[in-house]
């Protein structure tokens, strides 16, 4: 390492550190560890231009390991990115643009949300996905307009968690040569020494996965990490470097221990720690033009090959104007013109159809002319209704492959679809049973919080789907998923709102959407056409009103409890009562809704309501008030044939019926 | 194979075939693979006593893919376990003890639930663990009263979900020898081939987990499978046989196909693979005296073992009466008495204090009496405030330690504390961060679908933990977890409620209980303790009311935001305006109470009130009616000092009692 590294260097780990320092609150250890390895990555290998970091052919860097967030503040401030010093010395502050850790939608060059451990790199798993498709499917002879890489930064603690293990065994499998890992082996974590939870040998579990594995004895070696990174970024494997760190590198007191993990320093600590290694004490936030250089030569490089990117695209749309005129449509997030007339037609003459299967039908209508539409399932396929019929599955031997196969890996499947995503170049979607959607939470809670648009498909949505019994059966996962903020959940009612919940869910692309759909069939509601188009993207719609006067009571349901509620309603006209029945296919479209609305389809007036719905009770006592009752599931389901079920948990017209009656 | 075992062999597989298609619903391609393994194992290798499902120091067996229930029924049923013939018929049906996936407290002879993959492996890994640890604790010179082995069937799809990952990556570390897993090696999954998305080298990961590892590569070889099980036992790390096998063994035409994973063989297929195994194709259902007799005589083995150990053990009972009687106290799910006289006292003196922090003090004061007592953290053990103090942490070296170290692997953590609690001898519980609950929920639903007593401590448990921000910060997982049936959801507003919240989780052991504790510090409420160890077990009641007349107004709190209502009610009543405080602590307890408590908690008459909770407002709409509000965050934290959050996001005593001044 020479005078100027050193310096680099040196500024770098420093910067986090007064960052953590002032803020009194972060994490010191991991940037001071990491510091020598992204300053290599960051000045000789990552190709990238600060001045557009949206540039979608940069190398991608994610640090897995978030809270090593104030490292990568201070690799953005460095390099030019929008990310004034100022904004370093907001640390964890209310407004900053550098919270406690690192968020895409908030901060310049930031390339996903990471914090919770494991999903940072998976997220890279996703990334490298969406690369290879991409390339597959606009890159020409003489126009590789996809060409980077994914570089990621882990930490012990990343590798430990399942969903990292999931993920990783699938690139292994899928060959993503463009993903490489490098791997903060510090050997400390919060509890202490990591040996006292975690002594598996990682190197050889990543061969077994399949991937390109080297060691760098000494994390501070710049010539063995760039070594070590341009093999990595030959091979055609994805690549794990293991990079023996010390954390908290340079404090004389506190280097190697878990102290330095996640408090800071200490202003004696950190004075000492800047005399240790040769840095001047005075001021904090030291940066001269001479260490900002190399960062800013490596921008300047990268500004150039964007520059020489751009000369290339507009060459390319010379060359394949209709590719180029792709690539500039999904850059911006459209869809093509007239998509929507390829959305199927559903009616009762085609006898009932399960919702799962109506989602399929969509999917298969739309694919042919949205082709940045590409998902898959957890090992589910069939069940899920998730294939693209005629169309390969991704793989290295066909990476335009649109159909995903996750294997039985529901937590990566959802951290992948957000990797994906973050290239605002997809659509993709992910089906697993409703209620192992628990197993993918995670990574559905950050597709909300970073505003992306996956779409999941989750079948089988009740107790209804029989005899898989409880462990199969979803009662509290509407609830669960209600619960997470910006997830749009839609529980559709028949195949008509089923495709109007696609709709909905492909037109908007900054936010993920849960479909709950069924196993079982269910009829298509009469005449519905009109009232779905208008009452899906509200969230929720009157199905049916009595024909001979004012409704005198409401049932409100979703999914297959519409047409019970149908069911019953008939039941009760023919007794003379008068009962309107309302779809409330989702909640959080129909909270957003103007009081109008809502009170035109729930009008205040009517008290007499049942809510209906195969799940738990929690939080309908919003739609149906003081006065109004509900009928739900709170308990587990249990292993029977799903009519069985209906009769002993009261989902039967005659049950619901003489409920309804109680209320008069 | 001789005659005798091919028989045995074929009427264990064609019972589970002849169930799915009585039922016309179930897996019967992974039972007509693993019947010879099973056979093997259950009539040369497993100690057990149909006769007494529970002695305790029974050979484990689990069926990590649940799915192949039919094959575990059909092993119950031969072997004489209290699961008649007419059972095996109803297989999937209403109120049968052979749901579609096994339940424990539904089958005897039924370890565990499983289904949802991976969890199985994982409570293995826990069983192992109490094992170990109940070993180190009872076991004296002479007197192995603890020396059970622990096996596990496990599928593809087990080795997929991260969740096993973690938990063998953890056994592995922990050198838990006792623990043996079978892998059902059928490449074979519901989508197809294994080889679509499992290519990895399993054998080469479970090597770099510190696994013994063998492989048998004809699933039909007895003396093969016998060798291997048998290395497999006597070794001191944990033991992995990967077996091939073949999905539908037997099948003419459906053999290694993903056409007998998830359906019914069918009428012909059926005939055609008994014909095909020479087994007689009629009548259904056939089993001849001579085929049950090698299930017999093992259990028979095992009747006379389990007496052996019942001599053992009252031997023991002389030799060492106090650890007799221990264990026979814990036995039962008894705690000893006079337990609750440890319960450490809080008042106001000793100032504020987190609610993790007065967590750690009790877990700390009743440690000490309560041996069974034993759990930790996943790698969050300062933060959590999980850590008995002077204990060794479990390890091969320390087998008795209680505190254990999970990682960064939550997920197994939830798994591994189900496992633990299966033993019904000790009390487990297991820390994280509140939001991090996401990753371990699905083990949380199986511990509430299992009425199992861990106790989970989720610390850091809103936006208020501050700077770490939205990443870190649950908004949603309150309303989250009150979904799930069977699960009780504390959240204590200060010292005292948590103490009388970890009394009742302690004494309530089929039930899975979590707390939601703050980091930030809270006031000790006044003149709460009577009030709070009478309302505590009731989920509610009123802190604080007016001194000068009935109250006006109800502010409806929990946790941290208590003590917030309290400061908004004085300013309220210095105004003259008569508002009521409840802490509604728990929300299913509450519901449990009888209406008379609940309207003395909450008068249906006082129309106005505020729910105040720093999350999500969904399911608040019960609890303050029509003519209330709810204070809540329904939206993604954010990064900042909490103070500052308490300013942005309306959670100052100013901004609550201008809220309740509108409301008049």
């Amino acid at each position: 390492m020479n005078d100027l590294d050193r310096l680099a260097v040196n500024t770098l780990r420093f910067l986090a550190v007064d960052m953590v320092e002032k803020a009194n609150s972060g994490h010191p250890g991991a940037p001071m560890g990491q510091a020598a390895m992204a300053y290599l990555l960051w000045t000789r290998i990552l190709r990238h231009d600060p001045a557009d970091p949206q540039w979608i052919d940069r190398d991608r860097f994610v640090l897995s390991c978030g809270h090593a967030s104030a490292l990568l503040y201070s690799l953005l401030h460095l390099a030019g990115y929008d990310l004034p010093m100022e904004e370093l010395k907001r640390f964890r502050q209310l407004g900053s643009r550098t919270p406690g850790h690192p968020e895409v939608h908030l901060t310049p060059g930031v390339e996903t949300t990471t914090g919770p451990l494991g999903q940072g790199l998976v997220n890279a798993v996703g990334m490298a996905v969406a690369r290879a498709q991409l390339a597959d499917r606009f890159n020409r002879d003489g126009f590789p307009l996809f060409s980077h890489r994914i570089w990621v930064f882990a930490s012990d603690g990343d590798l430990m968690e399942g969903v990292s293990s999931e993920g990783s065994s699938l690139a292994g499998h899928l060959g993503l040569g463009t993903l490489n890992v490098l791997w903060d082996d510090n050997r400390i974590s919060i509890d202490g020494p990591t040996d006292l939870a975690f002594t598996e040998d990682v190197e050889g579990r990543y061969a077994a996965y399949g991937w390109h594995v080297q060691r760098v004895d000494d994390g501070n070696d710049l010539e063995a990490l760039e070594a070590a990174m341009r093999a990595a970024a030959a091979e055609e494997r994805p690549s794990l470097i293991a990079v023996r760190t010390h954390i908290g590198f340079g404090s004389p007191n506190k280097q190697d221990t878990s102290g330095v993990h996640g408090s800071p320093l200490g202003t004696e600590e950190t004075l000492a720690a800047k005399r240790n290694m040769g840095f001047p004490t005075e001021p904090t936030f030291h940066v001269t033009d001479e260490a900002r250089r190399p960062y800013l030569d490596a921008a300047g490089d990268g500004a150039r090959a964007r520059e020489a990117w751009t000369r290339l695209l507009e060459r390319y749309a010379e060359a394949h104007p209709e590719l180029a005129a792709e690539l500039r449509r999904r850059s911006v997030g459209e869809l093509p013109e007239g998509w929507e007339d390829h959305l199927p037609a559903f009616s009762s003459d085609g006898g009932p159809l399960a919702t799962r299967s109506a989602s399929g039908k969509v999917l298969n209508a739309v694919a042919p002319v949205l082709p940045e539409l590409t998902g898959g399932s957890a090992d589910l396929t069939p069940s899920n209704n998730t294939f693209l019929a005629d169309r390969p599955s991704f793989s290295t031997a066909e990476p335009g492959g649109p159909n995903l196969r996750f294997g039985v890996r529901e937590h990566a499947m959802g951290s992948i679809l957000n990797g994906m995503a973050l290239s605002g170049l997809v659509i993709p979607y992910g089906g697993t049973f409703l209620t192992f959607s628990d197993y993918m939470r995670p990574a559905i809670r950050l597709a909300a919080l970073m505003e992306l648009g996956p779409v999941y498909v989750f079948t089988h949505d009740s107790v209804f789907l029989g005899e898989d019994g409880p462990t199969h059966q979803p009662v509290e996962h509407l609830a669960a998923l209600r619960a997470i903020p910006g997830l749009t959940v839609f529980r559709p009612a028949d195949a008509i709102e089923t495709r109007e919940a696609w709709r909905w869910a492909l037109s908007h692309r900054d936010r993920p959407t849960a479909l709950a759909l069924t196993r079982q069939k269910l009829p298509i509601l009469g005449d519905n056409e009109e009232r779905a188009r208008e009452g899906i993207p509200r969230g929720g719609y009157v199905v049916a009103d009595p024909t001979d006067g004012e409704p005198e009571a409401i049932l409100v349901a979703t999914g297959s409890e519409v047409s019970l509620a149908l069911a019953a309603a008939r039941l009760l006209g023919d007794e003379g009562r008068r009962v309107r029945v309302v779809s409330l296919a989702s909640w959080d479209l129909f909270a957003a809704q103007d009081e109008a609305w809502r009170r035109s389809v729930l009008p205040p007036a009517i008290g007499r309501r049942l809510a209906i719905e195969a799940g738990v009770t929690q939080g309908w006592d919003r739609w149906v008030g003081d006065s109004g009752s509900i009928l739900g599931i709170d308990r587990f389901g249990a292993s029977a044939p799903f009519r069985d079920l209906a009769e002993a948990f009261g989902f039967t017209p005659e049950a619901v019926a003489s409920r309804v009656r109680d209320m008069w």
